[in-house]
């Protein structure tokens, strides 16, 4: 599969690297608004930096992979779908329901493989997590418990225009939930506080929360996200049924542990998202590639944008009028 | 201290025991209304069976301890009061606020040491992990996330007689909350399920809850119960702050561990409270004797029991509602 | 059983407290030859000071135990076995295998209930892996390693009297080792340094030391002595088999968690023997009233101090010629 | 750097991959004597399959990889250092110690950059202990312990041409230990049985051994060997100093951990070299090719090799003569 990058950002450096560590997929070309930055990434692979539009328009390349600036990705998207190609993008697909809505329907009129970014369903102890759930290893799911905390918050004018806590960062814990959990959710209550950075809160947001969600067979979801651990990337999940109890732990560097002064001490976990999901960006291409050759379905796809997006509206609104919100009233 | 026992069922059994095995306390008498139960017990500590009247009018009898029914402890305590004895009552004091509040007034008016059976906040763990939060290991606690399972559900007649999954179980856990917490609860949300036993929601209860609470200034707390946990009693608390996170975790009989065809497999935890609690029966005991020589108030006591009475009562109508219910609601 | 003890030193406080609290047997009285020591003791749990003398002639004592200084263990052990009475006596029996031997052949003429204080096999966490090993679950066993640090070293005075760190430390390692290999032990190679306190070299000793054993069907065991670990008393032990591993670890006061700065950090193991040996001291007396009543053999009798002493005896040599030492030559 | 490979078996294959994935080094040609092995492997990552003879006269290659079976190694490094091509050679040099010199001296007279394949040394987490060792973390390093064992026994008639346990398994412990320890080895003491597979002592070789390595200071050392752990690589190592404990554990392949019947379970350690030290060959590929462009010495050269060889002697004679073994007896 011959895959041109858009976004030669952070994120989208991360892409460029484990495409070029993939035998599967070749980096066709790379874009950016800005030039220089294009250039610089797409010499870096000895490929071409061209623009979006000739990118949409070239007969070479296969598939697109978003990684610009989040008010870009439904455009972009739709141009890929109706240019006929695969694409993998990186969530969210918008910050509102009505424009993501508008890029499923051209999805829904232009077919092609579309992937979207929850990475973590990609990382091999969630999916390990996932596959013994699904293998019964824990009888009847009950419960689910996701902590998902990032070592350090963003600053307060990213916040403003990242949509929220909700939108921006529990996005990936109610993809998670939704995809574990594997039945409708009906009821989403949340409470929030601003403890961590007053900006953030005079910028409108929280930047502690807790969630509860509700299937509709009564199973029982709670997720708990703050913006700054200390100590690192904090990202487990407990998932709890009627035959045991699954958890999936933070990770180390190495498992070298000292005994000493302070204590038995093992390593702090992993600092951020690059270093706890580089294998997890590299099965998400893989599962790209794969799904656009076998003609099936990705791990992720545009629908799941929509429906965690949904369940994030939610939660603001249960915020914000201190109630249970029933996915209903979503649309 | 010469103690008596009001009570000789599966609690008062363990408090007879951590009470002979005490140098600093005598057991007096014993006293139950199965006054076979009481004989049976009295002998086997070498001590007189004795109704609970005669308990309250004995000049040598120091102290009583009630861990008989729940609902008479409310008269036992004002009796004890009003005799001028310490008292060491099973929580909950009664399953209503009208009734708790009843006897807080006679506590007001007949002033005597008066514990409440909160046992978790003297198990050795808990104890140092409130001892780390209040010498500022972690910072500002922001968060808290609180486990409490059951290794099996009770029968579903005792669930109609407990007061309900809120009043009977997480009542343990608001205590502990408000504890570690320290500063006014401002807010509940409840969710709960019906996912391991039917009878249970023919009782009209639910087996499977999750409730957040929120303080004055912001910090939420997770609490997360379930009436059956396979692989036994599942007690674990997570406190996190700016500076850091602290976690209480289950305890087993030994730290063996196995390597070979499962994996590498350390034991369950301990099966049920009797097991895991054993220390802090011991320790509830000492903080007793030791708050009435010192005439001190005890590590908890009455008033903490209506404190988390209105918590459960907030959770309980939360979960009608559907809405988050203000403790300014709860009188 | 009426128990009398002889010593009233560290060791002696501590077997005092533990048959006070248990109530299978009473405190009798207390002998020392610091006859102050004796009256204090015996004063704390409101019995008699007597002499040691006295003891043995007392018909209302039904057994004596040894805690006093090591080189009158032997004469007090034959007294007590003279006079009929059961003997708890701690380790070592004596420092020579003659004078061990000549109490071995009055406790044939004079037979008497006879355990020796090896506190270790009382310890419920290697007596759970005694038992997994028994029930095969490691299949054969086929190596051992003995993890005993302590956690600061003697005195170099000290060292001097004790018989040296075989004979004084690892002597506990060598029955460990008997007791899990349960087969005959017929190779030993020693190799040991003065790497804490040159004042213990110039005494003539090792402070850190590794032993191999071999036993008769090729088994083999590792032991790991050092006089100083600053974390703490370091007890462990790791069995192999065909069919997988067992360890038992340290163990910590609680399983309190802190991550933070510097890293994921759980509390130092317990400090030393009074500790992490708690359960065992009172087991240990558990098992030695039991055995009385029942006339069956302790868990450890006289014949394990003598074996013990052959190894340690062979320990030495083969420091000391840098040669493997045959057991055969040990007599 | 153009890297030729020589030897497309196992271990060859896991180098040709590694090389293919590492952008600093090009595969430039692959040789076997299995011409057809070559041709498959070569045609695999798009390169000639030539003679080994062929690569040594050819301009465009920069160095070799020796990972072709162990009697053929001297030869190609003589004729790799002699042609002035850098050389990574697969350990062991050769199975005696003459042959090995004979090398040695060679590589002496045409030096080259030349890194032997301990590949131990680069894995992460030990590089963290040896890193941590070398900043003092454990103050004077005392003792060390090093556990290896494979999942399960060569066949019999392998073993037989393999040199035996030492040289062919514990060599790798050897060498870890010489370069942890940091300073030379005087005596070893080796202990042996044949417990796993009868054939393997028919062959005149053990399946379970230990070891302890005295240094020059007193450090003492134990390697502990087997050749069958039914659940998997078993690879720790213990370095115990004055101010503390490091503590190398087993890897499993993800975190996540099971409660429920058989207890708190975690995934069995990665099976083997190829999965536990996957990151080691690849951190071992850079650290030669940063060697030969840096023109220093790489992390473990030739010498090292003839070293590990010698403990392996001394071993040998250790347990034939059951005594300890000076190093000065092995030349």
């Amino acid at each position: 599969m011959r895959l041109a990058l858009i976004g030669a950002g952070r994120i989208g450096k991360v892409h460029a690297r484990t495409i070029d560590l993939n035998p599967e997929v070749t980096l066709a070309a790379v874009a950016d608004v800005h030039v220089e930055a294009a250039e610089a990434l797409a010499q870096q692979y000895g490929v071409r930096a061209i623009s979006a539009e000739d990118m949409f328009e070239d007969d070479q390349i296969d598939g697109v992979l978003i990684a610009s600036s989040t008010p870009t990705h439904a455009d972009y998207l739709e141009r890929a779908a109706r240019s006929g190609k695969a694409v993998l993008c990186e969530k969210p697909i918008a910050l509102d329901l009505a424009r993501t809505r508008e890029a499923l329907r051209v999805l829904g009129t232009h077919p092609v493989t579309c992937a979207l970014g929850f990475n973590r369903r990609h990382d091999p102890q969630f999916a390990a997590l996932k596959r013994a759930i699904v293998d019964g290893r824990i009888g009847d799911l009950e419960t689910l418990t996701i902590i998902s905390r990032d070592p350090s918050p963003p600053p307060a004018e990213y916040v403003g225009a990242s949509g929220g806590l909700f939108r921006d960062m529990m996005i990936h814990d109610f993809d998670m939930a939704r995809w574990l959990l594997d039945e409708p959710i009906v009821q989403v209550q949340a409470q929030g506080s601003c403890l961590i950075d007053p900006a953030i809160g005079e910028a409108g947001d929280v930047d502690t929360a807790m969630v509860i969600l509700v299937t509709a067979s009564g199973r029982l979801c709670h997720i708990n996200n703050s913006r700054r651990a200390c100590y690192g990337y904090d990202q487990r999940i407990e998932a709890f049924g009627s035959a045991g109890m699954l958890q999936a732990s933070n990770e180390t560097e190495t498992r070298l542990r000292f005994t000493g002064e302070p204590g038995q001490v093992e390593e702090k976990p992993k600092w951020f998202f690059l270093e706890r999901y580089a294998e997890a960006y590299s099965a998400e291409i893989h599962d790209f590639v794969d799904a656009w050759q076998q003609q099936r379905a990705p791990l992720a796809g545009a629908e799941d944008g929509l429906e965690a997006l949904r369940l994030a509206e939610a939660a603001q609104q249960s915020l914000q009028h201190r109630r249970s919100v029933s996915l209903d009233e979503i649309d």
